[in-house]
């Protein structure tokens, strides 16, 4: 799992259900666009929205519909344990290499003692070698997140099965004290803003939500820092084609741009607490044009 | 719904799962000890560490063992909707009056417009006129709350079905707002040491973590001012007893005083993220001697 990986968002019918045909047509042109992979019911996918049984059940009609299984990173993440370990149990048998686990993020002020044992007894729990698990780190949603200090620990007492993290802070100071903290860790930005950054730390990517609009020109900067060329002016160009959604709900923005992209009206469909943008914003994020609509 | 309701603590097995013959021990106890209602799976009650199912599975045993399904309030708040109303309709099939719910809590930042639509959903896929939804309102934990804006919305929409509230906010002043703002509402405060304040100012009573270990002193504060009497020394008493568990982390503390009170190690589990107390901490509390231990 490396390079431009898109936190894939969620295609919904007008009754608020997983679309799978539209869900898997994006996940394929997310592909051919250059995704190296699929960071499908993250945040962006509106995972905790899902019930755990909708969740499964979509992403094995992804897989059924042909998305290949090893490109897919699966978002397990829940507060209960139990729910952590039936999503991850599933996620590894339709195929995935490796799933993106939030820590439990109801409780608040919790210890990293209490979230070490919540991993330890998700991995036990799990108990397949299989098992490649990401760290979920995106405290401005979660509130919760994971210490320098956790991931270490992790880290001794599961090596090879803590396997590597999203970061999410919005941070790069952090996100490069990561890289370096932890090279035995596979890092992904949170933002392709930070994706040529990351890259040059030796990090392995970003996993965002941007990418569902802009894989080619995120690609396009991975693939230029792999041939030792200076990517550093379409980095620039990808950071500055990022900003239509500025100022806007991300998620929403997103659902938004493949509506005008696609014509299809499900893509306005949000589950609450998440709203359709209004019309004034729909209009202004609509009109602009990224460089490959 | 009115009076004293304990946020019902659940006892759990070495394994981490639900004991039910303590469980239910522990309701009967409350009832005997006064409590008018039993508001499981809350906060304290480690509700969202627990699956759907688990949650479901409990309540059903422990009217099965005998406790009365109407005075249960049963927590029903989720972030994915289809969970939120497959609580809420078991809820009401196990024969509970009310439910307590909270808001979808992952996203935060999210609009006053989409927590109405969640709930509108949410009552309009229950479908079910026995429905009598208690708002909980918790921003300490859930982050995102309930505005008095959106209280009056979803009164105006859904008179006699949006039924009360438990405030845990932790603010006497907007406790005494609702109150007399919304008197078609039945007001509960979070803490028993609002319980007098909340019934001069209109409000049914609490629903408090504490209760758990002071049912009978709040029971005594409710009766006394029911009957007219001067209730302003029993309140003192309870508050003070309260403190018992100031500076340490509620939900470990309570199990700790119920570990000490009934001799039973079981008490002492806990889902992560949530840990006992540490030994020192678990001394001091299990030391101090509650009225009615």
């Amino acid at each position: 799992m490396k390079g431009v990986v898109a936190a894939v968002l969620t295609p919904m019918r007008a009754d608020l259900s997983v679309d799978r045909a539209a869900f898997a047509a994006h996940c394929r042109r997310l592909l051919d666009e250059g995704a190296h992979g699929l960071g499908i019911f993250g945040t962006t996918g509106e995972a905790n929205s899902l019930s755990v049984g909708e969740r499964i059940e979509a992403w094995e009609a992804l897989v059924a519909d042909g998305v290949p299984a090893d490109v897919l990173l699966p978002g397990t993440g829940a507060c209960a344990l139990p729910d952590a370990v039936k999503l991850t149990q599933e996620a590894l048998a339709v195929g995935a290499r490796a799933v993106l686990a939030l820590p439990p993020f109801y409780y608040k002020g919790v210890s990293d003692d209490g979230l070490f044992r919540f991993f330890a007894e998700l991995i036990e729990r799990v108990g397949d070698e299989r098992l490649r698990l990401f760290l979920y780190h995106i405290p401005p949603m979660a509130q919760v997140g994971f210490s320098p200090a956790l991931i270490a620990r992790l880290l001794d007492a599961y090596p090879g099965t803590v396997a590597g993290t999203k970061d999410s802070e919005g941070d790069p100071a952090r996100v490069e004290r990561i890289c370096r903290e932890f090279p035995q860790l596979t890092v992904f930005a949170g933002s392709e803003a930070l994706l040529l950054d990351t890259l040059r730390w030796g990090g392995a990517g970003c996993i965002s939500a941007t990418v569902n609009v802009l894989a080619r020109e995120a690609r396009a900067v991975y693939d230029a820092f792999q041939a030792g060329e200076d990517a550093t002016a379409l980095q620039a160009e990808l950071t500055q084609a990022r900003r239509v959604v500025e100022g806007q709900p991300l998620i929403p923005a997103l659902k938004a741009i493949m509506r005008a992209r696609t014509g299809d009206d499900g893509w306005l469909n949000l589950r609450p607490p998440l709203e359709p943008l209004g019309e004034h914003a729909f209009a202004s994020v609509s009109r602009v044009t990224l460089p490959n609509m």
